[in-house]
C-alpha cells in the first residue's frame, strides 16, 4: 500500500515520513457508486416481480458465491485490452480467485459439480452481483447487478424460446408497455455459417469480423465497411485494425447484416449446412411464440453478442424509447440484457453433454430506463416524529410511540441532541408528514398535538419557540391519546 | 497463473506444455457455498421481516458497492495474523482496492463524503455480502451476508438502546420466543477505565488483555488467567503469548469480569473516570429499556466486541438455545451478532465531530439456527408439469399453459427431449405436486387429465406406457378444460 492508514483513535494514528497525516479519502473508487433508499426500494419492487414471474415459469431460485477459481470461470469477456482481461484475480495459495464477471460460467460449474442431481432440463435463476474490471471512466461501473435465467440439460427450442417470452413478461410486470421492448432474436449459426461460407476459418479473424459487426449500432454500415476491410480511425484519432477482408466477402456479410426478417435471410446464397441449422431454428422458435402468443419480437441478423460461448440462438432485450442521459439529452436506450445457447460451457469441465440456454439482463439499467418514464410511485414511509420537548417527559413520550409501533405505524422518538426548532428542521430533513409534540398542557390533560408538516416546511424557518409554533398553526390538531390511531387513520 | 484454462470450444483449448488439457475444477474455493432454494425463500422472508422492522422505527435503506479504497476502509479486524490482514485487496492503477469486511467503516465513509446533506441523527441500515480472508478451514466462511442498523450523528443513548430493542424485534419476528434470545450490554469504557487505572497503558498490551477476555466463552476463567499472565498452551500444543499482567491485576480483572450486574459491577473499586462514566451510561441504557417495555437484556462485562473502533456502550445478542453442529452435536450457538458506539470512526476522514452507534448481524448464522428450531415452513411452489405426449398437440397444450399463467398458476410445459416415462421422472425430481397428461382422448373431446403425483412417486417407476400410468391412477381425475381453474382450486 502506498500511504499508511489513519486510526480509529488519536494515539493509534499511523504518520507518513515527514509527520504529516494523510487522511483517508472519502471518495469511491471510479466505477462504483453508492444507492439511497428510493433506489433500493424501487428495485425491491422490480426483484419482487422477477421472483413472482420466474416461480410462475417453474424456474428454481440459486446463489453460487462471488468467488470461483478462475480456471473455472475461463475466459470469455470481449475486450481483452481491459485491466487482467476484465476480471478482479488475486492469488489464493497456489491457486488463482476470481470474482465472477456473470452468472453464467459459475452457472456452468455447479451443474458440472451437481451433474447428477439436477433435473433435467434443469431451470434456475439467480440475482446477484457480478464484477467487471473496466478501465474506470464516466458512466461505466465496475459492478452491477445482474438477474438470470436459464435453462441447462436440454437442446429443445422451447427452452431459448420461453426464455425470450419470460424477459417480455418480466418487462411488463417492471410497467412497460408492450410497444415499448422487443426481443431480437438471430443464431450464432449464422453468423458462423456465413463466415465458413466465405472462407473466414481464421479464429482471430472471425473475432474480429464478430466484433465489427456487434458494433453496427455504434458505428454505422459505413464504419462496419471499414472495420471489415482495412481498419477505421474514430474521432480521437485512435485507429482499429480491420479484418482485412475482401471487397466481395464484404458485400456478402453487409447483405446479412441488412436482411429484413426471414424471407431476406432466406434469400442470402449461402450452402453452410449451419446457416441452414440457423434458418430451421428461427423458424422454430418463431412457430413456439405463435404457440406463447408472443408477438413482441423481431429477426435481428445485427445481434451479435459479445460472449465467445455462445452456439445457437442468441437475443437481445431492447427498449425501444427514448431516455435522458446524465446531460440531459435524449438517446435510444438500446440493449438491457441479452442471451443465447451455449451447448459447450458445461462441456469444459467433464466432457458431460450438457446443452444450455440463457438469459442476463442488468437490473441497474433498466431501473434507470424504467425510472425515466416515471413509472414508479415511491411512496416513502417516513416516520412519525415524536418531538422531546422535556426530557422528564419521556415516559409519556415513548407512551406514545410503544403505542404507534405496535400498530406498526412507523414512528420515532426524536434521539438526537437539537432543541424544538432542531427537532423540526430534522424532521423536515427526514421528509416526515407528522410530528407529535406534547408539552405541559398535553401531558398534563393526556392530549396529543399531531401537526401536518406537509405544507409547514417554509414556515418552520421562523419558528424559534412552541408559541410561535402555535400560532402557524393551521394545519395541526390536539385531541385526546386515546384517539390516536383513529386520527392517524384519518 | 498456474495452468491455462480450456476455452468453450474444442478450437480454442488451451493446452499445457506437455500437451495434457487440464481441466477447470467444478469445486468452489475453501470458505465459499452454493445456496438453494429452499434457503434463499426463508432468506428473503426474513429480509422481508427486517425491512419492515426498519421502516418501522425509522431507518433509511443505503447501499454501498463492494468495493471501497482500501485506505478508506482503515484497519479495524482482529487477528492481524490472517491472509492480508483478513481484506480481499486489489491493486488498481495507483491505489489499492479492498471488499469491504463490514459495512460500518464504509458507512463512516459514507457519512463523511455526504456530512453537510445528511439529517442528525441519520438512522440508515443496510443489508448486503461482507468478505473475510480467513484462513480456509471447515465451517469457516468468506463471505456472508450481513444486517447492519446504526445512528450516526449524535451521542444520545436513546440511540444505542433502542437498537438492543430493534435486533430484538427482528429476532422475534424470525420466530423467535423471548426466552430463545437475549441481548448482553457492557462498555468499552468499563474496560478502558479499569485497564488505566491499573496502570496497563501500553496500546499493546491493552489489545493482548482485551483479547484475552473476548476469549473467556473458549478458554474459561483458567484461560483467561494464563493469557492474562504468563500465555497458555492450547489442546494442540500451541503456545499463545500472555499479557505478562502481576497477579493482583489479574483478579481485579477477573472480579470486573465475574462481576453479576449493575450491583457487583459498581461495587468494584476503581477511581478511574471513564470506568464511572460506562457505569453511568449503562445505568441510562437500563432506564431506557424500561420506556421500551425491553426486558431481554442482561448487564455481561464480559462482553467485548473484537473490532477495535468502539468507545462506549457494546452489545451482542445472544442466542440461548441449543442447535446442532455439522456434526450433529449440541452446542451452545451464541452469538449471531453485535455492536456498539464507535465515536471517532468518522472523524478518521475530514476530523468531523461525529459520534455513532450500531449493531450488526450476521444473516446465515441467524437462519442457520432458525431453520434449526424448525420455525420456518418452507412452501415449494413446483409447478404443475404439463406432458408432451405428442408434438402434434403443442397447439393444445399451450391453450393449457396460457389459461394457467395468465391466472397465475406455477406451470410449465415439459420442455426437455424425454418420452413420457422420463417427464414423470422429471416431475418427480423436481417434486411436482401435479401433472396434466392429455393424449388422443383429452385433445379430441377438449379435456384434461390432472394427477396428483404427492402419492405417486414410488409407483411412477414401474410405469412404461401412458396405459400402465392409467390403471395405477387412483389420484387422478379427467375433466373439461374449462373446469381447469375451478378443479385446481380445490
Amino acid at each position: 500500500m502506498e500511504q499508511e492508514v489513519v486510526g480509529a483513535t488519536p494515539t493509534s494514528c499511523t504518520k507518513t515520513m515527514n509527520k504529516k497525516i494523510i487522511k483517508p479519502s472519502v471518495d469511491l473508487p471510479g466505477g462504483f457508486t453508492d444507492r439511497k433508499e428510493q433506489e433500493l426500494v424501487i428495485r425491491d419492487f422490480l426483484i419482487k416481480q422477477i421472483k413472482e414471474v420466474m416461480t410462475k415459469y417453474g424456474f428454481e431460485f440459486l446463489e453460487t458465491p462471488s468467488f470461483e477459481f478462475t480456471e473455472s470461470l475461463g475466459k470469455f469477456l470481449p475486450d481483452k485490452d481491459r485491466p487482467s482481461e476484465g476480471v478482479f484475480s488475486f492469488e489464493d495459495g497456489k491457486k488463482w480467485l476470481s470474482l465472477r464477471y456473470d452468472l453464467t460460467a459459475p452457472l456452468a460449474r455447479y451443474t458440472a459439480k451437481n451433474f447428477d442431481n439436477l433435473s433435467r432440463p434443469f431451470k434456475r435463476y439467480q440475482l446477484g452481483t457480478v464484477w467487471r474490471n473496466e478501465k474506470p471512466g464516466p458512466g461505466r461501473f465496475r459492478e452491477f447487478l445482474q438477474f438470470d435465467a436459464d435453462y441447462v440439460g436440454t437442446n429443445n427450442l422451447l427452452a431459448d424460446s420461453e426464455i425470450c417470452v419470460l424477459i417480455g413478461e418480466v418487462l411488463e410486470k417492471g410497467g412497460l408497455a408492450n410497444n415499448e421492448f422487443r426481443i431480437k432474436i438471430s443464431n450464432r449459426k449464422l453468423s458462423k455459417g456465413l463466415l465458413e461460407d466465405l472462407k473466414i476459418l481464421d479464429q482471430d479473424q472471425q473475432s474480429i469480423t464478430l466484433r465489427a459487426i456487434d458494433k453496427l449500432d455504434r458505428v454505422g454500415t459505413e464504419g462496419v465497411k471499414l472495420l471489415l476491410g482495412k481498419g477505421r480511425k474514430d474521432k480521437s484519432g485512435d485507429f482499429t485494425e480491420g479484418a482485412q477482408l475482401e471487397e466481395k466477402k464484404i458485400d456478402k456479410i453487409l447483405e446479412f447484416l441488412n436482411a429484413q426478417g426471414l424471407d431476406q435471410l432466406e434469400k442470402i446464397e449461402c450452402t453452410n449446412i449451419l446457416f441452414k441449422e440457423g434458418i430451421l431454428e428461427l423458424k422454430k422458435m418463431i412457430k413456439n411464440f405463435e404457440f406463447f402468443k408472443f408477438k413482441n419480437f423481431k429477426i435481428d441478423p445485427t445481434v451479435v453478442r459479445g460472449l465467445e460461448y455462445y452456439t445457437g440462438p442468441i437475443f437481445e432485450a431492447e427498449l425501444s424509447f427514448k431516455v435522458q442521459n446524465e446531460k440531459g439529452i435524449d438517446i435510444e436506450f438500446g440493449s438491457i440484457g441479452g442471451g443465447g445457447r451455449y451447448d459447450d460451457l458445461v462441456k469444459r469441465f467433464k466432457n458431460q453433454d450438457c446443452p444450455a440456454s440463457g438469459i442476463s439482463v442488468g437490473l441497474d439499467r433498466l431501473l434507470y430506463a424504467l425510472n425515466q418514464k416515471g413509472i414508479f410511485n415511491f411512496n416513502q414511509k417516513n416516520p412519525i416524529l415524536i418531538c422531546v420537548l422535556d426530557e422528564k417527559y419521556m415516559n409519556y413520550y415513548f407512551k406514545i410511540l410503544n403505542l404507534l409501533r405496535s400498530n406498526n405505524i412507523n414512528s420515532e422518538i426524536y434521539s438526537g441532541t437539537s432543541n424544538f426548532k432542531g427537532q423540526l428542521k430534522y424532521a423536515d430533513k427526514r421528509n416526515c408528514k407528522y410530528v407529535i409534540i406534547c408539552g405541559d398542557d398535553e401531558v398534563s390533560k393526556e392530549l396529543v398535538t399531531l401537526k401536518n408538516l406537509v405544507l409547514g416546511s417554509k414556515a418552520a424557518e421562523n419558528i424559534k419557540s412552541r408559541e410561535d409554533w402555535t400560532k402557524s398553526a393551521d394545519t395541526q390538531k390536539t385531541f385526546p391519546l386515546s384517539n390516536l390511531l383513529k386520527e392517524n387513520k384519518k
